[in-house]
């Protein structure tokens, strides 16, 4: 049920289903370019509750309820429920998803973690191991911030590197039974360290993993980008991603004309004032949910590469002058040429 | 590959085995009743690093050199490597496993982790997601404390209901091929919050979670306590055994002579001080690491139940009000009759 290929990559000659996806995010997101896309926008970005933190837990259970809803599911219909975020211990799927009754799995892949979870829902539905499986994450802009860097009312400046924190929520659904979008492989990445060190720089730790883990795949596989009608990372921004096309130039890759980066397609770079991009778990798991998937579904994306990419760190590591380890996991998704 | 018994288990009809084992603590489990039975004991517990957050990512790096070395194996023999740890964003094991180059799955389970990663581990080799595939975890008492309750250096008091974190680190390396030790069953537990808000009392605030997968497992599986040699908890302590036991006779089975928990195991409650007993990811890794798998080694133990449970709170969710939602995975191990 489940394929070697290579050294990397999982293939699954029964793919798994993708039978729903959402997307929920906050105002700033729904004023984007791709605002008009997600399931629901909240313009009070507390969501009525009383911490940012509490908010964040809302998003998770609006975008897996939306998800439900579109696939005519309850909660009991999921056998297994993979979810994370970047809070400290992932408090915003613990508290925005306990309700739900469902076998949980906690992950941690910082940014990664819509594509940790989703290529995990894919292996366990694939085997078996669940009949249907949703994959969720999110972030916050207002609690990423003042856990990782200064609270919002303290106004700190941020330099032209600094990414903007998502708040947005996404879901998957995945079903052991063939449906016309698919999960056809994955690609779980090695953490992949080159000793950056600076926090308001994520995307230029982020890009070698991804550069390694695109590479292996591609070596995998034996395919090329050009045989992809998109590779969408998540989230390197401007300065990540010039470097994940430089660094696969030499890998002898060129992703000219397929490479997108969720960070870069969620804000406008010229109105919104969010410097080298968009970031956060929520902001590749938003863009997948009411973008990417959404467009396979209409058909004018037909099979594309899904990697998301983490920054391993945290505000102790690196104030003990840690460097900023990175991870990316790839997942290969298809829609049939019937569907 | 894999099959469903009843709701909530996975059943391998191939089970992964258990290639090898190993666990790693600090100087005062070493002085505990479970002290020789390490692989390797550090009395300087800052393990020559200059930050007790990084001598807990040395823990992790060493269990799983010890475990590897055991199975005579290479890191590049590692398919997959399973882990999580307690701290913020997870980074004892990023930063303890970044160099050995092996496809990362990171986790948070809380002290759940151990569980979480073995049973995972243990459906990515059964499916041939991976041929051997490594769990770890690790806690630090003094990187514990200051992050979830005061500096060492401020002198807090404890409260009797407090437990102990272990300054430990536990790995097992499962394989797809047929071992004398196996992994015969797994069952995932769901998030149980039955609205417990002291952070000195975890095991209060994991029993329920203990109990409901316990009893899930029990009737999926159509079995009794009275069928295993034993059930180890990891990490109710006193307080939250007790519970356990209650929750279990109302649900009509007796844990009487069954029941063992991790916690209370790694102390000496009358000679350490250690008030309601050990907690920690490490506690139930290094406690399954050092004595329960060897036990089963040597015969002493056949056929067990191996529950690590976690308190999916964070410092933040506690000060905003929430009540401490609980988790609890389960193991079921066996010893082949010839083995």
């Amino acid at each position: 049920m489940i394929q070697r290929t290579g050294q990397y990559t999982l293939h699954f000659p029964s793919p798994p289903g993708i039978l729903s996806f959402a997307a929920v995010a906050g105002k700033k997101e729904a004023e984007g370019p791709l605002g008009k896309n997600f399931d629901a926008v909240f313009d009070d970005t507390t969501l009525g509750t009383d911490s940012f933190e509490k908010a964040e837990s809302a998003l998770q259970g609006e975008a897996l309820l939306h998800a439900l809803k579109k696939a005519g599911l309850q909660p009991q219909d999921l056998s297994l429920l993979l979810a994370g975020d970047l809070l400290n211990q992932c408090i915003s799927s613990t508290f925005g998803l306990r309700e739900f009754g469902i076998p949980f799995l906690g992950l941690y892949g910082a940014c990664s973690t819509m594509a940790l979870s989703l290529g995990l829902a894919a292996v366990l539905t694939a085997c078996g191991a669940a009949d249907r499986a949703a994959a969720v994450t999110s972030s916050h802009f207002a609690s990423a911030e003042r856990q990782f860097r200064l609270p919002l009312e303290y106004g700190g400046q941020r330099p032209p590197t600094a990414q903007w924190t998502a708040t947005a929520s996404g879901c998957v659904i995945l079903t052991r039974e063939s449906r016309p979008l698919t999960v056809q492989d994955v690609c779980f990445g090695s953490i992949c360290d080159l000793g950056i060190t600076d926090m308001n720089n994520m995307g230029a730790a982020m890009a070698p993993a991804a550069a390694q883990t695109l590479t292996r795949y591609l070596r995998d596989t034996g395919t090329f980008p050009q045989d992809y009608d998109a590779i969408f990372t998540g989230d390197l921004g401007y300065v990540g991603s010039q470097l994940l096309m430089d660094l696969m130039e030499k890998e002898g890759f060129s992703l000219q004309q397929k490479h997108h980066d969720c960070g870069i397609m969620l804000f406008d770079r010229n109105k919104q004032d969010v410097h080298a991009g968009g970031s956060g778990c929520g902001c590749s798991a938003g863009v997948l949910g009411s973008t990417i998937l959404p467009a396979m579904q209409q058909g004018t994306l037909r099979n594309i590469l899904f990697m998301a990419t983490g920054a391993l760190m945290s505000p102790t590591s690196s104030q003990q002058g840690e460097s900023i380890p990175g991870i990316a996991h790839l997942i290969h998704l298809s829609r049939a040429e019937n569907g």
